[in-house]
């Protein structure tokens, strides 16, 4: 894909499109975290968004930007995570049936999330290669259109609006922002948008040192597949799509790891120090300022929370 | 006490007063919880306190009411609670000693924040009459200002503030503003704001069943002792304060138990379904709107949670 696929054009469209479907989230802060931390943070809390997580933008703007002839025949991912779920939520506003491929070892707590939303679930055998003949499938058969979780300009240009409306909603700007990068969709989309409106910010990249294949691809200026991702981030094991990567290494200016340990310590920090229930996943951008204090010493920081989708049986400390 | 002990006047005054100190908290609602509750929820959000719970506003007041020469001698109380910790946040605006009496047995959970405070902590057996014999050392001792935890006017006048800032952020007015009730600060305080601002409103307390004294003494019209507190609600065990019993009986319209399994599933439903950290106590509102459907059915319903300080290592499931 080439690095002018998603514009601050498209990232304004996709802004007015979804704005009666999703939330404006609020930025939060903490005196105390800042005190640990040694900076001035400011956290975009998407995992008060619909249904707890960024996704919902990506998901609501690629289901608006289909033809209606298109629409009316349904849409299609194979996906166990958030991203099902705000795919079935963007499709019942528009009554139109949302075909989620999972695999059968699904957690329990997902399918019932995207049963909820009114997905509807075909289960397949818990390999790539499953997914993606399972999904074709379904697609040849129902005629939907298969939006992916990531990997897409419509995706992208709607997780951007995270990074523009934290732009209206911070000033002055902060001298970094931090988004988790998994797939790279909230990276990509935030760090055009964030390079359009905030020229002076440096967009950072946060990634689980055991799911590191943005940062080595980064460095190396070559993709990385993902070889074999052990992180407590079970939203960031995925790998960095490859229609992303020439975004996040024309608009990022760095990526940067923090390992389980710090990442769980961040979550924890938030859940009791903020009272917000974020995922893992969320907490990589604070884990990440917190493994590398003096590069963000006396800063103003921006970080997104990414979502809030957690087994609360099954915490990860 | 009068029921005028404590006036509109008085809380109009206590929320200039503690203004610079604590936080304006934000109003949520939650579509999903709605349409379970089947009426319009507004929850004022006092988990994101100071503190991590109302009782930063009671506090405060109290401290900020002082003469100088009292405040000078700092303060003190027995709690083992948030009471204890926002005590020790407010004494340290003025860099005054707070003395905290508490209990040998307290979770380690709670010293560690009372000490984050800066608070000076005694400890003594876990008897009522040693932390009172302790705490009369103490002041005596000291000359510092005894900040009972509820049953004191300027406490009241504080909690009370929780009430008009919702009344100024909820248009149009409420039908039902619910608060938890375990000493009665924090219903009387909102009582007497909603009677005077929101004179439509009926102002209910929720109580867990398990120690539902306040609601005993409401329907006798005679205080009753708390006897044998038996509630996951642990920020509720304690006897509603005598000071407080006439305000709420001039005040309030009515006081509803949920028992400990709607609360734990209440308590699950913010956590999971706003990402909301909050104790089982500041889910005492929401379980008694779920267990009375009928008696809130398609209304307009204010809910305060309490606060949001639990131990997320010993989940209440």
């Amino acid at each position: 894909m080439p690095a002018d696929a998603v514009t601050m054009a498209d990232i304004r469209a996709a802004a007015q499109r979804i704005a009666p479907y999703v939330h404006r989230t609020p930025v939060m802060s903490s005196r105390l975290i800042n005190a640990q931390a040694g900076c001035d943070i400011h956290f975009k809390c998407e995992n008060l968004q619909k249904v707890g997580a960024f996704k919902a933008r990506g998901a609501h703007n690629a289901v608006l930007c289909l033809a209606p002839e298109q629409l009316a025949r349904g849409v299609a991912t194979h996906s166990s995570g958030n991203h099902a779920a705000a795919l079935a939520l963007a499709a019942s506003h528009f009554k139109v049936p949302a075909y989620i491929v999972m695999p059968e070892n699904a957690p329990a707590s997902k399918v019932t999330a995207v049963r909820a939303y009114g997905g509807d679930i075909t289960f397949c055998e818990s390999t790539q290669a499953a997914r993606e003949s399972t999904l074709a499938d379904v697609c040849a058969r129902t005629g939907a259109s298969f939006i992916p979780p990531y990997d897409h300009p419509d995706v992208i240009a709607g997780q951007g609006t995270t990074a523009l409306e934290l732009a209206q909603q911070l000033a002055p700007p902060p001298d970094f922002l931090l988004t988790p990068v998994g797939g790279g969709g909230l990276l990509a989309g935030c760090a055009v948008a964030s390079k359009a409106l905030l020229p002076d910010t440096r967009v950072i990249g946060a990634e689980p040192a055991g799911a590191d294949d943005a940062m080595r691809g980064f460095r190396s200026r070559q993709w990385q597949p993902q070889l074999a991702p052990d992180t407590v981030a079970d939203g960031l094991r995925t790998a960095l799509g490859q229609l992303n990567f020439s975004l996040v290494l024309d608009k990022v200016d760095d990526i940067l790891s923090a390992d389980d340990a710090a990442i769980i310590h961040a979550t924890r920090l938030v859940w009791t120090r903020m009272k917000l229930v974020i995922e893992p996943s969320a907490a990589v951008g604070l884990a990440v300022v917190l493994q590398h204090p003096r590069r963000f010493a006396g800063k103003r920081v921006a970080i997104v929370f990414s979502g809030g989708n957690v087994d609360i049986d099954r915490l990860p400390w």
